[in-house]
């Protein structure tokens, strides 16, 4: 029996006493020479992972260098040396529920993915499939971090809060979260509001200049934690010699120290 | 030099005299007994390439099964032996820019697509990564033609109308089209009179229950043609014995001979 999703976190929350998530995105261009992608990876995977409550490795970094077995491979090393740290495989799917079906198939079976990351845009039939695997993490798009974000999302209702309602109720066997960016803290507090106490995939610290006192203020779930916070390319790349791995782990603590002398703060 | 997507299909409808799209949508349990994936889509590519403006593998299909390298063989036989048919690659990605950039690399340099969908709810700058590619074409999801379609993309403006505004202002190659579902004949309407000649693709006829006389009477462009209307299940599967390729021919020529018979009515 595997551990549902949402436990898995909540666990390692306490146990890490960190909520940020580590970016998996392998770039050609800025690997150290002579690294493979998949030893970068588990590199970065190693130095960072007493410092982490999930790995989020993302599709397109190697859809586009045709990686698909070096993904498996580093998943399969996450699961079996830290079986406590989930695993988020960034996808950000979305299609018909026949064609959603196999994206689930792909996700939870091929990859082994403990959550994935699904588009809203084709409604909530389009969010069943994934639904089905209830030990699964079913992490919807609500506000994204991205400049352009509002044009679409922030329509009607607005569409992100509409996204946040819709999630809320979708979540019967509690294995749903959704990601709110750390770029709009205004939004992320709004989508707060709506899911009491639901995870939040929280990308758009670092580089992208989200604020993580803001988020935090913003973001963390009424019972404390709640909030999945990403970075990427500020970890990775925070060197890109010899020693790639040691400054990773220094960037990352970084962050985690951001994250508890802002929460403490909130505490204060 | 690459022939832009526009002009491939631009003749391509002149050619074949048709507005069919075959989608290729392997899945597993119903293969004809001791046909591979590969072999079953390639023989579906032989017997429909004379009625056919264009191919949509849909990529879910493949990575279910792991079979990123049958998905570029099968594209690559398409180019090879019918160099004038442009392939479509039905991904629907949608992510932030840094990302898009690398999801353009895996369609149209790595599987060589001459087209891919996207899904727009990240707004206009996650799509301009893949507008870069000129000659490739760049088909945004509008109205989708599943039954939960609505309940985000009638939002707001609404919302598929703004998508529609925004393709035709990010139209400055002339390589954009649209989604625009069969099972919506109305919003199909609204969304020609927005974009004047862009090409739709038109997904929901037969399994899904869109009628193609409907379809050419909301949907046809000014100038004649503009409509790449798909079908998938009903053809890959009109029969799952030794007799697939033919059963498939038959199914789409009965589509191809709706759709001339729905034209000579608007003509009439």
């Amino acid at each position: 029996m595997r551990k549902p999703f949402s436990d898995q976190l909540e666990e390692r929350w306490l146990r890490a006493d960190s909520m940020l998530c580590v970016g998996l995105d392998p770039l050609p261009d800025r690997l150290p020479a002579g690294v493979s992608v998949a030893q970068f990876c588990i590199d970065i995977v190693d130095a960072t992972a007493e410092l982490v409550c999930a790995f989020k490795p993302q599709f397109a970094h190697f859809a586009a260098l045709g990686a698909e077995q070096e993904l498996a491979e580093i998943i399969g090393y996450i699961h079996s040396s830290y079986p406590d740290i989930p695993v988020i495989l960034d996808a950000k799917r979305g299609d018909v529920p026949s064609t959603a079906e196999r994206y689930a198939v792909e996700a939870f079976e091929r990859y082994e993915a403990d959550a994935v990351t699904v588009n809203p845009y084709l409604g909530t039939d389009s969010i069943e499939p994934y639904l089905q695997y209830a030990d699964r993490g079913v992490i919807i798009l609500a506000r994204t971090s991205n400049e352009g974000a509002g044009w679409l999302q922030d329509q009607g209702e607005p569409v992100f809060l509409r996204v946040a309602r819709a999630a809320a109720q979708l979540n019967r066997s509690g294995n749903v979260a959704l990601v709110a960016g750390a770029t709009h803290p205004q939004e992320l507090a709004q989508i707060r509001s709506e899911v009491q106490n639901m995870p939040l995939l929280v990308p758009g610290v670092g580089s992208q200049g989200g604020d993580v006192a803001k988020v935090l203020a913003a973001g963390l779930a009424p019972h404390g934690n709640g909030l999945i916070i990403n970075s990427s390319r500020g970890i990775l790349y925070a060197s890109q010699t010899d020693d790639y791995a040691q400054a990773a782990q220094a960037a990352a603590f970084s962050v985690v120290s951001d994250i508890r002398r802002a929460l403490a703060g909130l505490n204060a």
